[in-house]
């Protein structure tokens, strides 16, 4: 253990679910927008679209930010919802939320520690403009914003994880990537990154709870950021 | 000037002597190394070989970091000031100083004070890494960091400076750039940017005092980042 904190230099940060709560902060602004529609159904909806949209880009060999495959899957699911008379100013309004998330409690806390030790910088399928917005909205003190778009590919394509790494002019070994999502980690080792699973038992609203049990292929398990900072002895 | 003050979202910064002092810094790594060579002018003549090698990146139309060409122009002016048995590990260290620059005494403050309305981010030609590391040692608080990386392009080519407006899909006059060479100004200028010229007397040391004259064609004109926010109500 102390071992890898020795060894790593640079942690990069899965940020949907992982630092930042997408489906509260959807559900919220859906609720006081007085949509004819169950927040929680639409929040779903609209994530459930985020795959798919970001593997159709990947298979035409495109590039397309998020901001507009957001936009994209909101047209049709306000058709799917029977909302399809919501204005153009409301539709951009809407499609912004993904900028205005509101972070998990102790995700400020635990990049802050963090970042004393390390380099602390995202690495989303979410635009720079978007995480910029974020980070600003959510007080996320990243010592740099790295993205799909530095790399011209999605998530889980080798070449972000391999990109954080030589962005800093370090071995794969020496990074390690920090996420909620198993598939994420998977494709991050097998880059040889570090990894860490980040509890998130609510990513998906208290409707449901998500499945958190540890794989023992992660370097790391962490209840939250803080956790995970504890860990680290930071 | 209220006018300007309200239309814009964004300011980017040049780095490179108008945040942190290239000059003084690199001149007292380099005395503290003792080194058989006058500091103030080994850090000039590193300096002078800027320009030059992006230039040739440019024409060549390959991609090479700045970190890249720092060690190239290194190993160059080591043979210059016949300094050529510097080994590996020190030339690797001393090409790092680009990392360790410090602010100018107004930096942290005048971008901490723009931060609370604008989005302020860095456009230098710095590579990401060494911008990243730079703003840890420094505490310098940028919203996000662009670089010249972003864009496989150097300034002044207009890439870099429509890239910032689309990187925040701001239109070119919602963005500003803050920059202590009418040069690099002029080419943002010429992109519909706003622009902002910071004095900075003492870029090249305390032994030449660089001009530091108004140009007309510049939106503002300030003697700090701190007059700058103050000019901006912040």
């Amino acid at each position: 253990m102390s071992e890898i904190a020795d060894r790593i230099k640079v942690i990069a940060f899965d940020v949907f679910g992982t630092v930042v709560d997408w489906h509260g902060s959807v559900a919220r602004e859906v609720a006081e927008m007085k949509l004819d529609a169950d927040p929680d159904e639409f929040a779903l909806a609209w994530r459930a679209g985020y795959q798919p949209a970001m593997a159709e880009v990947m298979r035409k060999g495109e590039w397309v930010i998020l901001d507009d495959l957001h936009r994209r899957i909101l047209d049709r699911i306000l058709q799917d919802f029977k909302l399809d008379d919501m204005r153009e100013t409301q539709r951009r309004h809407l499609n912004r939320v993904w900028h205005r998330l509101d972070p998990w409690p102790d995700s400020v806390e635990g990049l802050t520690r963090l970042k004393s030790r390390y380099i602390v910088c995202s690495l989303s399928n979410g635009n720079i403009g978007l995480l910029t917005d974020m980070a600003k909205h959510a007080g996320l003190p990243w010592d740099c914003i790295l993205s799909a778009e530095n790399f011209n590919k999605y998530k889980p394509h080798p070449d972000t994880y391999r990109g954080v790494a030589r962005t800093f002019a370090a071995e794969p070994a020496e990074v390690m990537l920090a996420a909620a999502h198993h598939g994420d980690l998977e494709a991050a080792r097998n880059c040889g990154l570090e990894t860490a699973y980040i509890e998130r038992p609510w990513e998906y609203g208290r409707g449901q709870a998500k499945k958190v049990a540890p794989w023992d292929a992660n370097s790391l398990h962490a209840t939250s950021i803080v956790d995970l900072a504890e860990q680290l002895g930071c």
